[in-house]
């Protein structure tokens, strides 16, 4: 089944201990979609500039991305330059040029309104709630926020909140969300205020999803206590990879989400099982993206590969 | 078969968001014990003042542990105050008071000397090589250390390093010893430097095994590359429970470790499957040390709860 995204494209100038590169292809949308592509049909929507090129396009319709909901505006792409020079698992933002992504406007082209499922990448609430009132008929929807919009954007945030099927945000961003520094209390006060999953990113520690009780899994889910806070009384914890080497830890989190989701809509059906497979597949799509800048190793893979490192992942979790 | 266990039997004052006590029993050996004592026969060496009880005592003994090995001198006994008020992840201590564990000298009891299993508790190294010296007959052995001798008495570390089947750390300790904050780089660095296997401890996020090739896992255990540093291709990652409530975080290290050595201890032969079931009865074991103050929880344990525990546990991480 068909995924729309939305979120930026845009240019990224990184440096980190093993070098830097400069205004390479970036963005939560792209890596998004790379990652998402080598598991179902992918459509963008994002605004680009004038610097945006044939080539740069190319990067995503190669890998068989939908692009015609990439809208392309006079002016300038978004161009973010970061350093992970004092810490390889915090960004430093150097530099934050919104250009062209300032006013962006999603505008949903009529050949995708038949997406049935929607990623509301980290933009503005108000944009993402736009987008998914525009998308009543969708079967699920994912979506990820920051810390900007967390602590200064909060009532229209929670517009957003209340119509996720899954909201993807790391440690940090759910402690700050909640209110809480106790992981498991954070995750029943999130899921209290609207989603009906959670999934908190761990770093290289790998990931934790919790449940609510009106959760949209219905297949082999157990059913735990009631009221909207309840949690399912077992939450799932998937791996990462331990990595000797970190070349850019760029898009790790957009390119998880692209897995996760990717692999979800490729199932007939959204099934428990069909979602902690999807975890492993986001662990598995987040430990290839950090193993060269931007989005190159998303660019090279084979579903092989992909495969491969799942059995990794397995290999490395289970007891049998 | 039994285990032989070296370590702290002390007392402990405790101040947490819920609460405190004054001068209950703790000590490494004393939540180790308590810990293995669930799956398999323990004994017990240390030194203890005369403020230890014949109750203090019997905490032990009623859970069969062999005492016999427990000197009683005069004195007081090893007494320590901390306060996790500022950090419920990381122990702060107002106060070590060592008494009669200043001079302590183990010294194995003949009936001892059969122990199959060795629990080399965070003492001094050089007591640590002492007694490993004494038990050269022993089948495995696993140890246990922490930042002061990592970083003050690296050379007397050194030596009990390369006699260790486990080194069990922490995140911190392991990126201290190896001088690298990467931690599949840190892990290579350690297993070069002795043990045969390394487990790093990662609070809330579980624990991750890493195997060298000289590994004494035989069975089932591929082998990858070769040289001392090389890694099994594969290490192996175990989860934790997610808690709402972490009343005591005192002794959850100890706990683990119990709960993986006894574990490891209980099953007819040391493979690579009863390694990874052995990790996830440590964190079993670890999940329920910190639900009630000091070693509380511990004593009023069911193998039934316990099993039942692990099964989530397998739930929790297991795809199918």
């Amino acid at each position: 089944m068909s995924i729309l995204v939305v979120g930026s494209v845009a240019f990224d100038s990184i440096e980190t201990p093993h070098g830097r590169v400069e205004h390479v292809l970036g963005g939560a949308a792209t890596f998004f979609s790379l990652s998402a592509s080598y598991f179902t049909d992918v459509r963008v929507i994002g605004v680009v500039g004038e610097d945006f090129t044939t080539e740069n396009e190319a990067v995503l319709t190669r890998r068989g991305i939908d692009t015609r909901g990439l809208e392309h505006v006079e002016g300038k792409s978004f161009h973010w330059t970061g350093s992970y020079l004092k810490n390889l698992n915090e960004a430093q933002t150097l530099k934050t040029e919104l250009n062209v992504f300032e006013t962006f406007a999603p505008k949903i082209p009529a050949v995708y309104e038949d997406s049935e499922f929607l990623f509301l990448a980290n933009i503005d609430p108000v944009l993402q709630a736009n987008v998914r009132r525009q998308m009543p008929g969708v079967k699920m929807v994912c979506g990820d926020t920051m810390n900007y919009w967390i602590h200064d954007h909060r009532e229209n945030l929670n517009k957003v909140l209340v119509g996720l099927d899954v909201l993807l945000i790391n440690d940090g961003e759910a402690k700050m969300l909640a209110g809480d520094d106790n992981l498991l209390r954070a995750a029943g006060k999130i899921l209290a205020a609207g989603p009906k999953s959670l999934i908190i990113k761990h770093g290289e520690y790998g990931a934790t999803a919790f449940f609510s009780d009106r959760s949209f899994v219905v297949e082999g889910a157990p059913k735990n206590g009631s009221g909207p806070a309840a949690l399912l009384s077992v939450p799932f914890r998937a791996p990462a990879l331990p990595l000797d080497t970190v070349v850019d830890p760029t898009g790790a989190g957009d390119s998880f989400a692209g897995g996760f989701f990717g692999y979800l809509a490729s199932q007939p059906e959204v099934t428990l099982p069909a979602f902690k497979r999807a975890m492993f597949y986001g662990g598995v799509m987040g430990s290839f993206a950090v193993e060269k800048f931007g989005t190159e190793r998303l660019q090279q893979l084979s579903r092989e590969e992909i495969d491969q490192r799942f059995s990794r992942f397995r290999e490395m979790s289970h007891l049998d």
